[in-house]
């Protein structure tokens, strides 16, 4: 029987709302052509600044999920 | 006079909120066993996912905290 | 023409409210004093604990600004 | 005359007999799909544990391959 | 409902054999006297030379563990 | 409205000329496939030697491009 | 015959003297509760300021002993 | 005799040319205000892509300077 | 009531006695600029050599500081 | 009495049966010229890749052995 | 058949005219002495300033050649 | 005119007295078989420990040393 094999793939959220927001909204973009999302690493955490306040939270991400077939390797 | 010794304990807390509430639950968990937490640093910060969300946000922390006697010191 | 050329700071800023308000708070007080702030790195996440709980949120940035002048140079 | 361009992609493999076995798994599964694999290296070895034993070594490999054209940059 | 809190530790196993077996050799150490052991990260391998051969692997892991209750968070 | 999601891919050019003309290379050839590239990061530099010199100079690159669709997030 | 298997507790000792003298004392209280400390390593050198001195140098050592028993992997 | 202090500051430099021009113009903007710069490190080499191509070379240098007086080691 | 921001500055200290001269050294000349000193981080140790010696001990210090107001902002 | 001194050589061993095969290579390569072998460090894991295969595993190794004279310091 | 060997000697090149040039000046040099380099890594960029611009460009290198015999071991 | 090549080696002392006696012994040590000693680089610090005390500082630098001739290269 066949182990599992998992592919990660590197992603970055930018969000206004802050670390988390920006997090999610990598992960629902993933998730719209990748199936089998499994589990995420924060990578690194910086924005960019205007008027004195961070304008985008962007936050950088490694992304893994399950390789069920050749499909599934191509993508992501 | 003796100085001041410190252990650092290594722990993962876990929250579906977010990545404060995660630190928070690994402290408050600590703080049932272990006297005079003093400070913590953050290792890692992760999740899994689960129908594209993260489901739980998961942070290592390093927590230190003075070592009184030898209690302390096996506590922890 | 000469191109641009950025210098770093690093900051740290507390909160007792959590990760992005530490942010917010060491970006606020260094647009008071640096013209043309442009991005943040998040380098570490920490805190003390009282209590059993976090009492601040202690997290170290770098903070790039674009140099315009000898003044911005020596300023930051 | 063009110079060679490669590509890496980031594999996690699992296998219950250790780490070579595990290797070798992602990088047969990577080679149905990817023409031209190269090299390997490896990033991190761990695993779960279940009734006092590694159940499943995990090898995360970043695997690289010689892009020839368009095809093979949209792959992997 | 409170959410899991997870404690590592850190050993370091020896062996004749090998990686693996260095492995094994700590995790069931580790299993006579911790609950819920989940994962294993690998730090370090290295080991000791004697005429000419690798004596002893020696392979540093953190190890963690659900923490359920106080005697958890102690052990470990 | 949705904010931006960037994916980073990694990719190594090659070049008898130096760093500067295999980053440029590697940029080139991603440029043919995907949309949007916005940035690189320098990841490393190596290179093989012949004849007692360097041969091809190889740099690693981290380039992040837009994901506008589910096409660019496949792609690349 | 089983093999030798070691803990690593992380420890941070103070001193108003110096490195070595933080180091000694932190391995003093640890020898007053774990037998068959091995080894230490150093991880972190730090301190703290008062009226433009040093006041004490704060020293984060990972110390490694020989575990024998139950007792000794709970200890530590 | 008082030995000497240095104090070092992070700069990036940027250049549509490459990585030394890029080097060259922040330290010739930094020599314009500190006096005695000394050596330079460089942290990071990344930069912007337009149209296929990297548009500007982005390298961030710590740049060291001897610290003579209380302006000095205000400037910089 | 607004909550504490720190700035950290980079310095080298040296000493031809050994590295807590150096830290020392470095420490004082800041206090003779800088407010509000409060802890320091060793992030490189070093030195150079003569006539089979060390000559000088060169320490790599972080410096954090309090920031009270804009001047505290500009200096350091 | 002279205390113990110690080198350390960085070897790469390759193995097409797997990573302690690659590592017993190198070590056995070096005690033929090499006296008072004494430890190894792990320093990287990788490999090239053939029909979809690891053709050979390349382990580099750190591996340290004592200076007993001037002709020990020469080699290795 | 016994498998290929390789020993890593790390080396500094310098030069005036910038990155390329001081790599291939400390490959030129290890070429007179040692047979069979192979590749060679970038460690550490760094340089020495005078009159406001680098100087010398300073580059750390790893170099691997392929170890035939016992005078290739002892040699680099 | 050549421009100047360097070479490093990496050597551990060990000392009963502490860091910086660790260190002078390694360097005197090199000193008699190698000319042009230039600088040193801490890497590493740690010891073993012997009825609850540091026995040995155990320090792990790396040296350079300026290559002149065939002769230098292959010493050290």
């Amino acid at each position: 029987m066949p182990e599992h094999i998992y592919k990660k793939v590197e992603l970055v959220g930018s969000s206004k709302d802050g670390v988390e927001d920006a997090i999610e909204g990598a992960i629902a973009r993933a998730a719209e052509t990748l199936r089998n999302l499994d589990w995420f690493e924060v990578k690194e955490i910086r924005g960019n600044i205007r008027d004195g306040k961070p304008e985008y939270y962007q936050v950088t991400l490694s992304v893994g999920f399950r390789v069920m077939d050749a499909e599934d390797m191509q993508k992501g």
